[in-house]
Parts: structure tokens; C-alpha cells; sequence
């Protein structure tokens, strides 16, 4: 009898269905006796012994589901270690269920927060296998994460759509793209999308290179300019500052984000209307692209190899295109970001794009 | 020789080029030497006496492009009649470059403002022929606008991206969609959508009533609540004021929009966290979808018809499935708004769908 | 204690599950108990007494799901009164499993087919309401059935595809489009997705005329034609056949349907390679667009309030824009067919596009 | 001043139109006088002297558009040696116009027949730089062709539809995806479709494991079996015979293609209607996948690097990741074929799909 346990944390994102469908339509056909206890919500399903045993017929049909048949909470790393309101030892809680189920190993899906408690988990002593989940394509050790492609079809999409109506309407238009630290997202999306102006976190921007920027499409005859904003992007002014300080201007401020702030500037300098559009959390939902689910399917056979062959504690990661372990104990708490010197951006700046810096 | 100039006026929406490119097909399909001007930026071109000359080839694979080949600007109704900076009187110029260029007939593509002006010269003498366009579907005088169809399902995709990722998350959520007087959009992307609750301008709410949906749900063992709300959805409070002390109250507000006022009211009474995506101009971009084109198409044939039969003054309408003129008399300066009696909100009540009232 | 049957049957199409939920929902909304009965793959559950009772859980989340939850299957009208292999009687049987579950209604959605055989069932004293569901919008007494715009998406989107490519290699291009009957998913899609040549069954076309007016795009300059057939296309020659021949010619024809014919025809007479793209199935699957799924949410509740006011023997229809019942004893056994000489085929003859005739 | 060439050649893709645009973008933005001349219709705009100047609004608004804003056409690299029918030495009359025009380079996007002329032309002196187009993947030297994600994008969607019909009606079903001799685009879309057998042209299949597949989906209590064939998928018999014999076979059979074949074979093992979907040249057109308009995007703009570098005689490909040229004396002529003990085709085996070998 093989008994695994199965969880999602964190943020959902596209393709945790298939993710978990891969793993188990794996172990299935590989394995006798294979049982699948899947906890719900996150961690707090792992704490609060909140489980369910699947059946196989749960993972039939939704290779093309979007969400998490186990549901999700976030669970903040930083917490782990802190006894809930009631002084349960959290750590302790989930070895005791892991324990108590006779798991021979968890399956964890998460990004980049998840993973952190994951590889206390195995530090714990228990044996972990992890899935690199996000939108954000922010987790290092992996070329790519499932969940990315699906996010940045969805936000290319947005920008198509302000494209025939920035068109028409000779105006400034901003889409704000999910991503506070890393902006993969905004940079892919961008790019398909047709942007004129990215910003990132990475490359923090000046304001008068942006204006700049809006000001030679105008000379050149351009009726709109439209700019992706990671969600996260920063000026070189506020990078600059302490985090505090920072911190304390965010609190302060009457834009509820980044892009409205820098919108109004945008007006003041050159007269022009700016529209933004938010897509938000549709970032993160819908149906799985193509992509993802070939991605997905591949990290899910390729974990539940991996609880077959009993080498536990990696997270199985995409590597100059080969399906590979990466061991958690280095991939945990490292986060990948955009490179200010990489080809990418360097190519992407030789087609006239403008990063604002 | 025939000489047709063309404009699109207001917000842009889909199939505006679909349905220039009916006019226009049908029009060197039936008639001889027939030449076809273009006034750039609505209004202003015709104001300023900015416009080309189109070619066949101009009108060829446009079918299925957003937005406006003509380009087009927002110039209120309200103004037709007041002196520009220079004082130009912009109606005297119109009928002037209408005059200057020989034109049999003007057809204009726009929405509710639009046909008002459009209106206005059709009283100083001018054969107008109009053609109804807006995301809105509030146009008095025919069943359907093009462009709402194209609109409902760009609003009714976010719904289903945010559908998953509610799920797994269990929250609240709202999706504010365009329409700040008539709820139409609202009405069916939310329908479409599977929204639980539907806040339209034409139905004011009750927060109260909004917190009990919400509640229910939750005693019904639902993980999430979803709300369509429209741009212009107005609380039962709010709609007793005077409308000065409503523009007031809007003016000193500290929320961007409604959604944002409604979703701080949610977490005081329910301590549920709401999340809100705004897909703004997103719903008049894109693609036009395929009902739009037809839709589109047809009426600008029918335009057509109407031009080489010299029945000028109409609007071309869809009304029960037929497509017909209505006289811009009868149509201009009225809306077309949601009859909160009428079969469809009772419909939609029946399925368990709030309107917070 | 409200028992109500349900069945689906016939070809599958979109919105299936969005008419059941509609029905559903408003019956759990305005009634107390009610108990519903899901048949198993159309009439033949309803023969043999596959059911399941439904749960409201089993409603939930399927608004935007493609095919039936219950499962479908032709059962042809014409041995409706010829007993089965074992010699039971199907009507009779079929009344048995109605009374044996004490059911006070059976919901049926279905096509034309399926409406014959729900009005026996009528006639033989059941109570019956039916939901006009198919993709050929062929239902006489309802101007617009559920699954038609969503194969109208689909089947245009191949057009849309087929438009690029079709473009940069200057070639002919049929869209074989479903429809063996009626034409107009094929007038609709072809439309839309912006054909020059549409054959329907309504109207046989002359191959002379169909070989000229590619022959007179090509004078113009143009690098491509694009045909929109339906399976049912039929040339006046064949028209002019009696039933018997005409049969035997299909029997005997190399070409798997008319398109393949055509095709040949085409290249005998311009010397131009033709590309055949059939879609086929597709046309029935996948999610509903959000018109069908307004569309069917609406007939569903409508559906129920003629069950909670006893107002059997009707299909819910949408006529002129209201949803209202019409006499099965009136709809079944009646196709509705496109008329070659409406305002629709004559509005699409204005842009040039031709019908072969 | 610079004077580039530019022809696209072969089948059409997806991303063409962005891959040239970030070429253009990219030289414009870098270089001073800048001039680029488009042959149209591939090669054989090269060899009869047909191209215009593109002036820089040519490339701008086309990142989104299918298709090729040059056309093209099929030229065998094995008739570029054999004169035409006047006469004509091709290879001449190619480097006499590439004189004539005193272009610096040449840049030729296409795949693998493409790229054994442009290797030719190099070896005759011309600099030359390719880009990898094909919906097929198969191209040695490169991991990932623009056209691929986006023809997979399509052929999936095929694959969502079927998925609801299936599943309602309990039927077998072939979707035939594009790719005579590379199995990649049938591999993804077939794993992202959720297919239950997978057949591809490198690794031929026994009809009976084919067969017995379906059973045991049967026996599982599945209602439906999917099949995803590629055009050029074969049986291990006729892989056992002579090209010769191949060819014959072919010519002879009545089967439009392998999959009409193999229908006729399932049906009549296990009595089971299949049906057959073939999306055809759909899966070369529409707007490029968000990805594909990336990767075109970069490797157009690392091309116009390399012409900067005066690097020439070099494919840009991706590898690992990473953007770099490839010597084209290596890459042409060379196909890149799925590996039949590649960890990918383990781990699609892994979850249960069957290669019916």
C-alpha cells in the first residue's frame, strides 16, 4: 500500500489540476494499491487534519480545469513556527497527520512562500516532493512554471484588446500586470502584447524616460502609446529610499497602485489622458493553456517517478527543457528574476521597446 | 457619381469596421462611380474638414479588426451648438465640408450622443443615415446595438477566469463592468458569468440585501460569492439623494468607483475580504464576436438600401428579428434602459440571482 | 413533493447543461421539495428505466460545461412505435417509468427529432415541456435555439484561421460547415467569418456560377476565395433528382460528402487546388458562449414557471425577444427552414457574396 | 546604407508577420538607413524578380496578424537546380536579383525545404539568415519553432470540443492533427487534449494494441476513447514495407488519409462508430499564440543583431533556452524527430496514454 498525500498552497493558478491528474494518473497506472489523501486548503488542511481520500475518478476531467479541486489558502512562511490562536504547534500538527495517515510522502504545489515550508517540512523529516506553481515564473531552479504561460496568454489578451481601442482613440493606456517582485509576466505579456513601455521590478524606471518615450512616438506620428506596469514596478526614486521609507509612502498615498500614480505624472507632464485597465485576479483563472498542461502533465509523471523510485525531497523542475529534480534544500527561499543584462532584455530593447530606464 | 461621407463618434467599440465594410460592400456592389469619404476622429473631422478619400481595398479585411479605420473622439452633444476656441460654429462648418464635398448622404456610427448631433443634422438639411453602435445596448429604437455582444463576452470570460480562482479560495468577489446608466452588459455578462449577485444602474440596491446574499450562500455551504456591478450601479441610499448632492458625494469620495465603496461595506459587515477586477476598456476591444459581425454586416447592407432608395433620416434598427429603419426623429435622445419588471430580471430571479433590492 | 424527469436527447450541443441548471435552479428556488429525476442517454433511460436522481449539487458549476450531464443518444421518432429487439413496447414503457416515478412533469431537450417523439409522449398523456436545443436552429416556433451561436463561434473561428493562410498562399478554401438540413449555421458562420461563396440546402447552386464568381475575384486582384458549404449543399442538378436517385448517387459517389465533389469540380474547371477544412464535431462541443448560456438560462427558468403554473404540452420558445411557451402539438414535426427570398439572404447577396445561384 | 532582403517561404505559420517585425523594428531602431525589400511569394519572388520596398508602416500593427504579409508558395529544393519551362536557371536568376538590389543580406524565414535553399544560396555566395518557422517543430538545431504553440493552441481546442461531445454520446473519436513526418504538434496537442492513444509517424502502432486500448478504457468504465493521429502516423506493417510499396498502397487505397483507415479497422474489431475531425489548415492560421509572438519577437531581433555582426550564414534558434545562431551548413537538411525513448514520450506513457505500440 502506498500512501501519498496531496496539497496546493498559496495563490492558485492554472494547471493544479493537471499537475496533481499527472501525479496521480501516474502513480495509478505504476503502482498497486496507491491511495490519495488530499488536504484541503493548503497547510491549514495539513495542521487541522482536514483531509479527504480521492479517488481516482476525482483526477478524471480535469486536466482543463482551472482553480484546485483541494482548494487553497496562503499560509505565510514566517507563521510556521508561531502556535495558532489556540497554541498549536503548527510544525507539530502536520508531522502528527502526516504521521497519522502513514503518508509515504506529500505532494506539495506551490510557489515560492510554499516551498520555504515544504523544505522545512523535509528538514522535519518527512518526505517531500514539490510542484513549481505560479503566475509569476519567480521560482528559481525551474526554466518554467506552470501556471505563466496560461497568466500571460490572459494579460496578452487584455493588452489586444486596448490595442484597436488606443487605436481608435489616439490615447495613453496602461495595463497592470500581476507580479510584485519578479516581472516575467509583464515582460512576456508586454512583449506579445505589443507594449511600447515595460516596467519590472528588476529595472526600477524614471519618469521623465517614460514620458520621453511617449513623446517620440508622438513625434513620430504614433496615435497611443501603451504601457505594461508589473504590479510591482518602482521608479528610481522609491528604490532608492530605505524600505521604511518605502513602506511608509505606500501607506501614505492615495493611488491604490503604482499605475495610477505614475498615470498622474504621465498627465501632468505631456496632457494626456491615461486609461488603466486592471485584469486582476482573471490572471489567475480559466482553463489552463495548452502549454501548461503539457508542462504540467510531465512535472506530475515525472514526480510520481520519483515517489517510485523513493528520492524525496526535490521539487521537480523544467531545465534546458528536460523534466529533472532539483533538490528543495536549494531551491527553497530563492527567488529568479529578470536579469537587467540578459539577451531578453537586450533584445527586447533593440526592437525601440523602452524599459524606462 | 454617388458620394457618401462616413464617421464613427463616441467610445469605439467592435464591429464598427465590419459594419463601414457593409455599407460600403453593398454600396460598390449596386451602384455605379460611387465614392466614399472618410472623416477622421468622428465630429472633428467633419467640424475641421479632416477626411480621405477611401479606397475598395480600404474596406477589405476589416470584418473582423476592432475598433475604427476613421479613428474617433468623444464631442458632446451639448457643445454642437457653442463656438469652438476660435469661435467656429461647428454646425454651420459641418454643413459646409458636407456641402464642399458634394455628398449625398452622411452615415454616421455611434451611440447615444452621437444620434442626437446626428439628429441635428438631419434637421439643418442633411440626408443622414445612422448606424447604432455601443457596448451599452441602450440605444431606443432597435433591439440589439452591435458591439454588446463582442463586450458581454469579453466581460462574461473574466467572470469565468475569476469563477476558478474564487472556488479555490473561497472569497468574494466583484467584477465591475462597463455601463454607468443602463445595466444591460451587466445583466447578461453576469448571467452569462454565473454571477450570484447583479447590481444594475436601473435596480439601486440595498446593502443590507446585498450582506443577506452573500450570507445565504454561505449558510448554503458556498465557498464564494461572486457579484457583477455595474460602473453605474447605485445603492437605494444613493438614488434618493438630489443629484447634486450625489455628484457631491461622488466628488469627495475616496473610492475610484462604486465597486470599491461596496466591497469596504462587505468586509465591515461580513469580515470577508473582497477582491475587484475592473476589465474596463478591455470590453470594447478586440475582435468583434461572430453575432456582432452579422449583426453588423446585415445593418450596414441595410444601410445601403436605405441610402440607394434616398430614405434618409433613419437610424437602421434590429426589431423583432427584422432589420428596419426607425426614424431618427423617434430614436435620437431616448435610452433604452432595463425595465426592472420586465420577464428577463424575473427570469433571472427565478434561477436565485440577487439584484439587492 | 414536485417530482420532475428530465432528458436529453438527440445530438449533443452547447448549453445543454445551462437549460437543466436553469430549470433546475428556479424549481429549488420557488418550490418547496422537489425531487428530480436525471434519464440516462435520452429516450433510451427513459425506455428502460436508467435514472438517477438528481442532487442540486449536481446543477452547480455546470453553466459553462459542454455536452450533458446525462448523457445522450438518437433514438429515432420512426421506431418510437416499433418494439425493440426483445419485443418491448417503448412507449408503453416509457409512460411505465413516467408513472412509476410518480413524476408530475418531464423536461425534454432535444432537436427536431427529439420534439416528435416528446409530442407522442404528450399525446399519449404525459405531461411534457421541451427546451428547443440544437446547433441548426431549425426549430419551427422559437426564432433562436440554444447551441446555434455557439457552433456559429466555433465554425467561425475556422473561417478565421483559414483566412490568414488562405490569404499568403492564394488558394481556394471550403469550410465544410454542419447543417444537413437547414443552412443557417452555415449563412451565419460564413458571414461572419467573412466568406465570398455560401452554399446552403435552401438554395442549390449551379457550379457554372459558383466557378465565376471565384473567376471574377480573381479579375479583381484577389488571391483567394473562401467557400462556406454545408453538408447539405446541393447542387440544382441534384435538386432536380428524385429522392431515389438521388440517394443512389450518394451511395455511389467517391467523395465522402459534397465538399470533396465540389472541390474536384472547381479544379476541373479553374485549374485551382482546393483545400477542405471540416470541422465536424467541434461545432457541438465545448464551453457555451455566453449569448447560449443567457439564452438557455432563460428558457430554463421560463421552463419552470410554466411546471409550477401546470401549463404542459409546450416548448419554451424565444420569440421576438420574450421567452414564451408554444404548443408542442404546433412546433413538432415542422422545420424552419431559410427562405431564399428573405431580407437576410437578400442583405447578404448586397455585399457580394454569392449563393451559387 | 543597408539593404536587406527578406522572403518567406514553404507552408505558412503563425508569428511570420512578428518574426519579420522584430527583424524590421530591430534594424530600423539600430541602423541608419535602413532598407528592406520584400519578395513576395517566397522564392519565387527571388527568382522572377517580384518584391517592393516595405517601408517601416508595413511592419507596424502586423505582431498579431497570421499569415505572411509577403505570401509564399511551395519551391522543392529539388527543382531549384532543374530550369523552369523557359528555361530559366533558378539559382541564377536568385543571385542576379540579390545583385542587382545590392542587398547586404538576405533573411529567409521558412522550414526544413526552405532551409536546404537557403543553405544552397550561401554556398553560393549569399549571406544569408534564417528563422525557423513551422507548425512542426522539426527542425534540427533549433528546440522550438515559431507556429508550433500556436498550431498546438488550435489543435487542442479541437480537442476541448470533442471532449464534451464524446463524453455525452460515448463514442470513439479521431481528431487528425497536422505533421507527415514529426510527430510533435500530435505529441502536445494530444497530451493537452487529454487523449487516450497517441499516434505518431515515429513510432508505428499494431492495430490491435490500438484496440485493446479502447477495451480496457471500456472495461474501466470510460463511456468515450479519443484519438489523437497525426497525418503521418503509421502501422507497424507498412512501416515493415518498401517505400514503393507504400506509395502504392496509398495511391490505391479509398481512404483520404491513415485515419479514415484505421476508423474502418477500430469499427470493425469493436463495433464502435468513430468519428473524424480534421481542423486541417486551421492549425497554420489565426492570430500567433502570445508565445510564439515572444519567441518570434526575440529571435527576430537576435537576427538583426547578427546582421549588425555581419554574422552571416547562420539560422537563429533557441537552445536551452537561450537565443543563438546556428550554423546553417549544419542545421539544413537535417530533420529533428521525436525520440522514441525520450523521457517525453516515458512520461506521457507514465499517465496511461497508449503510442499503440
Amino acid at each position: 500500500m502506498l500512501r501519498i498525500g496531496m496539497l496546493t498552497s498559496g495563490g492558485d493558478c492554472q494547471a493544479l489540476n493537471a499537475a496533481m491528474r499527472g501525479v496521480a494518473k501516474a502513480l495509478y497506472e505504476q503502482a498497486k494499491d496507491v491511495e490519495i489523501y488530499g488536504f484541503e486548503d493548503g497547510y491549514k488542511g495539513l495542521i487541522y487534519g482536514n483531509y479527504r481520500k480521492l479517488s481516482p475518478e476525482e483526477f478524471s476531467g480535469i486536466l482543463t480545469e482551472g482553480g484546485t479541486i483541494l482548494g487553497t489558502s496562503r499560509q505565510p512562511f514566517k507563521l510556521m513556527r508561531v502556535p495558532d490562536e489556540n497554541g498549536l504547534d503548527k510544525v507539530e500538527a502536520m508531522k502528527k497527520n502526516y504521521r497519522k495517515l502513514k503518508l509515504e510522502c506529500l505532494v506539495i504545489l506551490g510557489g515560492n512562500g510554499t516551498h520555504k515550508t515544504a523544505n522545512l517540512l523535509r528538514e522535519e523529516g518527512l518526505n517531500i516532493i514539490t510542484l513549481p506553481k505560479t503566475i509569476d515564473n519567480d521560482i528559481w531552479g525551474t526554466d518554467m512554471t506552470f501556471g505563466f504561460q496560461s497568466a500571460a496568454d490572459i494579460a496578452a489578451h487584455a493588452f489586444d484588446c486596448i490595442h484597436t481601442t488606443a487605436a481608435s482613440h489616439g490615447r495613453v493606456f496602461i495595463v497592470e500586470v500581476m507580479g510584485h517582485k519578479a516581472g516575467w509576466l509583464t515582460l512576456h505579456a508586454g512583449i506579445a502584447g505589443g507594449a511600447d513601455i515595460i516596467l519590472v521590478p528588476e529595472i526600477p524606471y524614471d519618469v521623465d524616460k517614460v514620458v520621453q518615450a511617449i513623446e517620440k512616438r508622438d513625434k513620430a506620428g504614433k496615435r497611443f502609446t501603451i504601457l505594461a506596469v508589473a504590479e510591482g514596478a518602482i521608479s528610481k526614486e522609491d528604490a532608492a529610499c530605505s524600505k521604511k521609507d518605502r513602506e511608509k509612502k505606500k501607506k501614505d498615498s492615495k493611488y491604490p497602485s503604482v499605475s495610477y500614480e505614475l498615470a498622474d505624472q504621465i498627465l501632468k507632464e505631456t496632457g494626456k489622458e491615461v486609461r488603466i485597465t486592471v485584469p486582476g485576479h482573471m490572471q489567475r483563472g480559466g482553463s489552463p493553456c495548452p502549454y501548461d498542461r503539457v508542462l504540467a502533465t510531465r512535472l506530475g509523471s515525472a514526480a510520481a517517478d520519483l515517489i517510485l523510485k523513493q528520492q524525496y525531497g526535490n521539487m521537480v523542475g523544467i531545465v534546458n527543457g528536460r523534466i529533472e529534480p532539483v533538490p528543495l534544500k536549494k531551491a527553497a527561499g530563492k527567488l529568479k528574476m529578470i536579469d537587467p543584462d540578459s539577451s531578453i532584455i537586450r533584445e527586447t530593447k533593440a526592437v525601440g521597446i523602452s524599459f524606462g530606464d
